[in-house]
């Protein structure tokens, strides 16, 4: 099968374009129709590098490309509207697997209203994707960059974490586990609960867009964990960052996990990334309103962690005055 | 060197961005005010099928793959705005080809007023390019898609075909001329010439807003070869179009590199791809208008090819009357 013909299969399974896209797939690019500002962000994922088909159906890594890309729209507060996805296809990987993998997008896609406008698709040595997203807000203003921090700012995080990196250990030292685990299911528990923060993770665009209308200084999604995603907020802020170890929420299950592989549990909520949370900065008066619309939204809590000061660097503290690392831990993920 | 390092130089490279960019690259997103409509397209490129590491310096693939990008904006009679790049970086690159590869990505961008807003740069097994443009224009109706043409129309390209294959076949049977060819230099002649029109295509975006603007009512880029990309422009506005052969206006020297090779040059000019010209259909009372415009550009000069009829598919008559197939070529490039 050529590249048009998958193509023209590809094309035939788009569903109607949302409201901003006036000409979709198709021709050489893709008309749409912003209204105010737009945010842009690219991401390349590779077969081995950030994610591994012997653990993830094609189906799982396609849902996964995008939603790891809309999770940084989710941090700008911005409303999710296009994708556009080249597709480096390997010598391996037959036609069913591609649509396996294009329907794990568009379902991915539709659950966050976003249209798939455009794409390419070429062959590769091994399997690649680059997501390109584009989110729209009124104005400029309303998008949250990671610079906006202030001191006295209270930091926040949305949900669980831990549960990604527990569902990487999971794979790597119990692969039986994942006959536990049914896809798209909400009501995995236990360690299938874990393995789907892993595999199956989800974008927090609804909360992004709270946090942001509720006056949000500075934002980041938790991808490379959250010491090291609050060092980049603390640094394009030019201020401090001071947390409490025991205030971070964990995932459930995470102990139980950790213990086993013979790791801290804090160390894997703070280290593993790939939770795709979001950590912000609110101002002490905007708090309890930007509690009050994230639970509002009914999937996730706002839990208070630590706070912004002027100076520089993130510290976490431990209950005994000891002070965690940031980063340096092992790269889970 | 780590990513973070990487993408550290390589924003220190980075030139100021354009009036429309608010926010560039080192954020979870860039934020954009695109004002009007605006034009997308994303090309995925690959070491082994899209360009060859042995014949490109990494500044003439980063150069390529961004004009080959802005090449569909041009088609579209868009203005360049905004690039977003992902890089793939095999083990054999090194930071040095990397920095050699951004050089040439940011001097197309400067010579084409496009800001490059935003990337990711991620390990791979090849070298990787996935390159997202972003074009703008005042509305919607201001841009051109494929599928307007309507019988009656008169078919123009710009500029010269069959150089690219030339360029080509130069490359795969006479290693040595490259010695010939100074990069960047605009007084390349006889093999040099079409050895940059091979390594060093231009995307013609003045050309293109100019035959927007002077009422083209389809448009595609020369990317495929000259009679299958008029299969996709009459295939997309339901219509024909009949060409004929001895109007299609051939590179010079492309004779002479024909013969060598056995192959008749006006099938190189039809089917051998990548010269990047545009072909557009234009009602017959603006064609003057249209030509006198991109002449008076000072780059190129429009040709009249051909026609759009009432049916389907392409034909490309020969001035005995024999038609040549529009696609079936032997694929170059």
């Amino acid at each position: 099968m050529g590249e048009f013909e998958l193509l023209a299969r590809i094309r035939a399974q788009l569903p109607q374009p949302g409201p901003r896209v006036r000409l979709g797939s198709g021709d050489d690019a893709a008309i749409t129709v912003p209204g105010g500002a737009t945010a842009t962000s690219v991401d390349g994922l590779i077969d081995g590098v950030h994610f591994q088909r012997r653990w993830s159906t094609p189906e799982q890594i396609g849902a996964k490309a995008l939603a790891t890309a809309l999770s940084d729209l989710a941090a700008m507060g911005a409303e999710a509207g296009e994708a556009y996805v080249v597709l480096g296809i390997p010598p391996d990987l037959d036609e069913d697997g591609c649509l396996e993998l294009l329907g794990g997008i568009l379902g991915m896609a539709q659950k966050a209203d976003t249209t798939l406008a455009g794409g390419d698709v070429v062959r590769a040595p091994a399997l690649t994707l680059a997501v390109t997203v584009v989110g729209h807000a009124q104005s400029a203003k309303e998008l949250v960059a990671r610079s906006g921090a202030q001191p006295g700012d209270t930091l926040v995080v949305t949900g669980e974490l831990g549960g990604a990196a527990a569902g990487l250990l999971l794979l790597e030292s119990r692969p039986e586990a994942r006959s536990s685990f049914q896809p798209h299911n909400s009501k995995n528990d236990g360690h299938a609960a874990l393995l789907a923060r892993q595999l199956e993770p989800q974008p927090r665009l609804k909360e992004g867009l709270a946090l942001a209308a509720a006056g949000a200084t500075a934002m980041i999604d938790l991808s490379d964990g959250l010491g090291g995603d609050a060092g980049h907020l603390a640094a394009a802020s030019g201020v401090g960052m001071r947390m409490e170890a025991n205030a971070v929420p964990l995932a459930a299950g995470l102990d139980e996990i950790a213990t086993a592989a013979g790791r801290d549990p804090i160390e894997l909520a703070i280290g593993g990334g790939e939770d795709y949370e979001l950590l912000a900065a609110i101002p002490a008066g905007k708090l309890d309103a930007a509690a009050a619309a994230v639970e509002a939204l009914g999937g996730t809590e706002l839990t208070q962690i630590g706070e912004v000061v002027a100076g520089e660097g993130v510290e976490i503290r431990q209950p005994d005055g000891v002070l965690l690392p940031a980063t340096g831990f092992d790269q889970l993920g």
